[in-house]
């Protein structure tokens, strides 16, 4: 069937509610309690073009899976494609694009960067308004995810000397999967937000230096094509799983990955209800303002307030912001008991706890029998004065140190320099993840910047080792750190 | 018997001071020596209209109770009312008001209100100058002021994880009343400085969220108007004594408000004497310049001085600003002995002691048999450098954790987030008082103010247990909670 | 003899130079290598007025006591001295005194201020740069100068509850002497730097507010002027003892001050030699550069260097500063086996030693027998890291308490709130001494400024006092205080 | 053979290139590739002038070392040298070298200099933007060189008082030669970066205060020039060696030294790969874009890139800096139980190592019988995060208080006042080296800078010494300093 876009501008209420993605009409009147993200952000499309909001945050297949074929409308005619393409190019370009343009044409060349933070500092410049909220945003005051950062500025080395250092190694297994560096990418969601590659570029990059990138149940683009951006057949992937509550739901996700031949299984346990990150939710509420402006619909904005405050107030409102809505099919009463040995029954597949965040918890995961913890407080998005992986690894290593031996131990959250990698595997950490700073380099560079920052890893992991006098990771022990009783200054330069 | 403004004016020195208020007129002479605010600031209005001064910090019944009837002398003529009306309505704002009213305009929306650090900042630029001293004012440097909030800094979580979450419910119980979350409203005075409601605002945001009001002496609306707003009489109230001098004074303010229905009765103990609240002091001399110079006595201010500084230093000068007015008749000779038992067989209502700040001191709390105490250094508005409420908490449980067993334990000052709240109760506190924040609420948006905070405590509250692996308030402990030896980064968002 | 200017213009050389001092003219050539601030200072005012530079740095019978009478050569003629006086009165003002003009006429009545800082705040504006600069000034980086201070915001208070507080009494005893409050003025020198009448301001203000006054060896008024602006003769003083190396003067300015009534010897033990104070010292330079353009100098100034780097760093030159100069003939070899003996063979007055830095010390002063000790590091104006008098006090507490049942402790440095007192007091101070704040005070208001401040410690004290519990200074106890771990935010209201 | 301008400029490549050094043409093709700054920066002066390039970093043997006779290619002739002359003479001075003449101009005498900080300041304003980079950087984000500075100031003193003083003397001796002072100048390379007279500036102004001086392997003049710069033949000199992968050339190098006087081998083991000083690298490349704008070369700069960001991040680049380039030949296999015996068998010079940085490092250097060791993180320019020196020195203090008795242990890293220097001997540092201030000194003025800090230092030594009760260098003992656990206020004055 052929649509014309008057057709679809009367479908434009929730009564009946229809979109345009691409070329394509979908009827999406009954999916709107269902959407994670809410009807209202729909709404706003009803009747209309939805592609470029609809496009940097699904992955392509997420219609495909959500709507039965029937709400599969059809395509545009074309002469309303054409229409439709003519608007979208005249589309007056929003401040912010024309601000992104500019930045990307000033960016300095990619071997002018010089560590994570000149990357950081580029990917700043010319991300979106929105994905920068997006990628940046923590938990309630961001306390958490500052302090895993400083964490690792409390430990001090003891370097050895007089030791010989030639080929020096910093090469490592994960799960038993060689790793050139002790470093893997962190299950990081939305890449596409940053760069219309998305997940790729991190694929690209990880193969190109041998590292392994853990791809997130949110990530922007399919599984398969995340699998299809491999360098290699033999390239491995892990994948972050976010289970849903739906146990067949997440039993079929889970033979989806592993016949993709997705090598691990990192089961999110950190994440059960959203974070509060409130610069991701002021950044979507900004936007609509700006929009509305530009839509001319500033006397709409200037009319006198309808309600009272506390009218207002006892409205449901949505605070949850992009979290909010990726986690809201999730299982909220996962438990060691239950959850493991099911997910155990279901896959043979290593399994990995992401999001452990004390002893205790540590210890039972050992009981349990995973097969490895990565110490996370998701990047300090999740609940604010969580305590810094760092820090828990150092607990782990003066109270239990007997949790080495018997699982692998990673950890993520603040990592920035080779020494961060350095001291976290001194101290027992198999490996380190890192997440936003790949989501920055790719934003920034794309697949390149992903390789980029791996290099500048490489060559600060190996100099921090030679230094301390370590030859092979196997060289790096406990006694090699220490936590100092003093908080030293924080970096700046 | 009706006066004209005329007659009024006549008596206008401390021999005969006469005021209006509202439509009335009193001979407030002899009451002159007896005002806890001093003389000085009466006869600023002798012989004159003094509405507008005596409204916002004075319950309506004040001069009732405190002036003999036949002082009360009548009221105006309908001539000199209209006179009075029309001076009143074409009285010039002032700079303040004229910005207040330009805040008031441009506020936000009260659901873009994310978390109770913004409602403060709404507040901060919708309070009158003198308001805002009072309300924000402290002790000294304001150094425990800040330290209380600090102190919930160094306490960072240590979560559970793969624990069952769903129906998470933080209600609880404060002295067997239901509240639904653990939270109250801590005695803070002078509701009406901030909104013409006053107190009522918070009475009825309490009522219609499920948290209990504890109201103060010192508030700006009488007990019977606090009672009255309630949503429904079952909603509880709890009563914050301030103990007069003089018995027979308390004993039947004890009676009034057990009539009214009030639950409890919390004395105060930490404010025998005012604190030094520099803030408020210069605020108030402030506004007096201000006033001199806008009724064209710029003359008189740029008059020599006639007195030597030594003349002058050795006047009797009032530097104790507002807190000191209100306690001036307050008891400062309290003792466990006498104060306690006295109370106990005045009323079967609860006793809790609010202002303990000591280990020794919550252990004999204990041995008096009361019904609970409430750590608190009175919001740092008292003594500068005593200790932050939550490491006293933190002392009991390390050095007497039977105290929790024996009576129910809360604390005050510096909480401003749910993680906040759920720190304090993992160490064992029943509840969790704020003060500051409903005033500054219900000074930003009346009661829906109220309301929302509440919603924002709430949902954060109910956010972090679920991150730490609690569903009920019965499940945090105080292994949940880790004291850190580093000095955290403070909020900033 | 009577003499003219121009007679006196001709000896303007260190062969032979004379100065005029007001309205006498002196030979002062053979007292040029004997002048404690050194030859170059003189030779400035080699054959010409030097009243300003001399008056407010040396008490009026330094000139009676240094020079023999033969080379008081006389007054000036009548002519010369008119001619003089139109001089001096038609001398133009410089910058700084102009400043100095406006801020006096500007600065708040004297009962706008609220506390010390304020105070110090006041006299930083209306001193002259060479004042401050020399009174402020502290050693090197001047961190033990600020670490005093510091010191204080890591003692908080264990308050108790529920304890009788009327008729609250702050004072107490100083070796037998009554004192209002348990402060005392700590040697102070060159008060006529900031105020004409000088350390007659302190002596009336100490006077009228019942506390002691200790006064430096190095007061710019002399020890009887002193003496004779007592309020009463009842009125106790101290005397700060700068011993010179010549025991016989040293012994017969002991004599002096006893024969003058001073009740007790405070000899200084932490100024042997002067300390390094930049700031002072590169005031000096500045106003000499100042000067030096002023007299149309600039020529000279712009001059090319005659000397190569290399030869003017082998000059010998003066950094020693004003510190320098005061104790250029002090005893450098005090010992405690030979010097404390030999005062106490010379003098029944009660012996204190000021500037005790360490536990071992207090232990050989309890040992020696002397009356007292004053931990003190001399504002931190003479070593640079030497610890916080406070940080002392509290070592000695924990490490040797019989101390402060042997002697009288007192300290001294950093105190400017009520509260700082009432720590070191609860920790066993006897009492406390201010030095800059009563400097600072008498330059801001004379006399009736140090009366101004003791009435403000005075009520803090009392406040602090009764908010933690205590009636009477005896009521202090080490319980009151704690020690915390973590750093406070500083004062900055 | 006499050389034209012309003939030279046609050896401009790879294949064949010439460079004038002075009035010089050498052949250096084949030595590209054994250039141990990489071959592109020759390159850059292919068939040019590179005397400017050259000089400030190279002693002038070093052609004369590094190049066969027959690579000498000759002189220039006469005419092509006046027309370089000319064209030297013209060449227009870069915008930094404008700054720096202005920044000379107005330095202030040096007699103003009061502390090391001053000199530092006066250092920054005249250094070229490339040798302050130099100088100044640090690895990574220049924590540890901030940190080692940090250290000291948790350090306090514990005075003692009433102990004779006069002739207070801070002489020492270092591995038993006579220091006037427990300072010595630690090793640092390209002093002539900084003024052209180089490391003889530093030579003569430790000979004429009686200190020694430390003479690094990379040193701009070579060692024969910097002993002819003694003052007297009797004035000793360290060697601070960076031992090459070669044993040949190590040992040749070790006798040359012997045979020119050098009195001590201080081996270098804390730089056997270079550290990361992004500082150093950033400059370099500002000035090769600055250079190349100047040059005309703005179309070059303006061209679109022809490379992707994925070809681009493939090259091999140089981010080693200057740091790389010194030791690209060095030994990275040394060994306790090789390299020590290996040296000894060599000299009998006495023997240090130089950047032990923990106590199980020093044990083994006392068990390696070595004369002394240097607690040094070479500034805080190899590894971030390696330990402050005074840390570690304190360490062994606590720990192994044995080693201070086998050996001599020096430290460097951080010093910048006499205090810091009196408190890293009262710890059993023998003495203590500066490297940075020394440079910054020579470069602000000369030889004569250098005489003025070790003049300024000499000063505030003995006012610490005599402040703290000692009266010489063995009087310095542990207890005189206390370790402090709060973090003191930094320097700023």
């Amino acid at each position: 069937m052929s649509l014309s876009l008057k057709q679809v501008s009367t479908h434009n209420s929730d009564k009946s509610c229809w979109v345009i993605i691409k070329d394509s009409v979908y009827d999406v009147t009954e999916f709107l309690s269902e959407h994670p993200g809410g009807s209202k952000i729909i709404l706003k499309y009803a009747g209309k073009d939805a592609t470029a909001a609809y496009e940097p945050i699904h992955p392509p297949d997420a219609l495909e899976k959500n709507l039965p074929p029937q709400k599969h409308l059809g395509k545009l005619d074309s002469v309303s494609l054409d229409q439709l393409e003519l608007a979208r190019g005249h589309r007056k370009k929003t401040e912010d694009e024309l601000r992104i343009e500019r930045e990307q044409a000033a960016k300095p060349p990619i071997n002018r960067i010089l560590n994570l933070k000149q990357m950081e500092d580029v990917a700043r410049k010319v991300l979106s308004y929105k994905a920068l909220a997006y990628y940046s945003s923590a938990a309630d005051d961001e306390i958490s995810n500052l302090e895993n950062a400083r964490a690792f500025s409390r430990f001090f080395f003891r370097p050895r000397v007089l030791r010989p250092l030639s080929n020096c190694d910093p090469s490592t297994t994960i799960l038993g999967f060689k790793s050139k560096i002790p470093v893997f990418v962190s299950g990081a969601a939305l890449a596409k937000l940053g760069h219309p590659d998305g997940e790729a570029n991190i694929t690209i990059g990880a193969g190109k230096t041998g590292i392994i990138q853990m791809v997130s149940s949110n990530a922007s683009l399919s599984f398969e094509q995340v699998a299809a951006s491999r360098i290699s057949p033999s390239q491995p992937l892990f994948f972050q799983l976010y289970k849903k509550k739906d146990n067949k739901a997440a039993e079929q996700r889970i033979r989806d990955v592993e016949a993709l031949g997705y090598k691990a299984i990192w089961l999110t346990v950190d994440a059960p209800v959203p974070g509060n990150r409130e610069r991701d939710v002021i950044a979507g509420w900004e936007i609509d303002d700006i929009e509305r402006l530009a839509q001319g619909d500033k006397a709409k904005a200037d009319q006198p307030r309808k309600k009272s405050d506390m009218e207002e107030v006892e409205e449901t409102i949505d605070t949850t912001g992009t979290a909010g809505a990726l986690i809201a099919n999730d299982d909220i009463n996962m438990t060691w008991t239950e959850t493991i040995p099911w997910i155990r029954s279901i896959t043979r597949l290593p399994i990995v706890l992401k999001g452990v965040q004390c002893v205790e918890d540590a210890v039972l995961a050992a009981e349990a029998g995973v097969d490895g913890i990565l110490l996370s407080n998701h990047g300090g998005r999740q609940l604010d004065f969580s305590p810094p992986p760092l820090e828990v690894l150092y607990q782990i290593r003066k109270e239990r140190p007997d949790v080495f031996n018997k699982m692998e131990v990673y950890i993520d959250g603040g990592v920035r320099r080779g020494t961060d990698v350095v001291k976290a595997v001194c101290l027992g950490a198999k490996a380190v993840g890192l997440g936003r700073p790949f989501l920055y380099a790719q934003s920034a560079y794309g697949a390149a910047g992903v390789v980029k920052i791996v290099r500048i890893l490489e060559r600060e992991i190996v100099t921090a080792m030679q230094l301390i006098g370590a030859r092979r990771v196997s060289d790096l022990v406990p006694e090699m750190v220490q936590r100092v009783d003093w908080e030293p200054i924080q970096a700046k330069l």
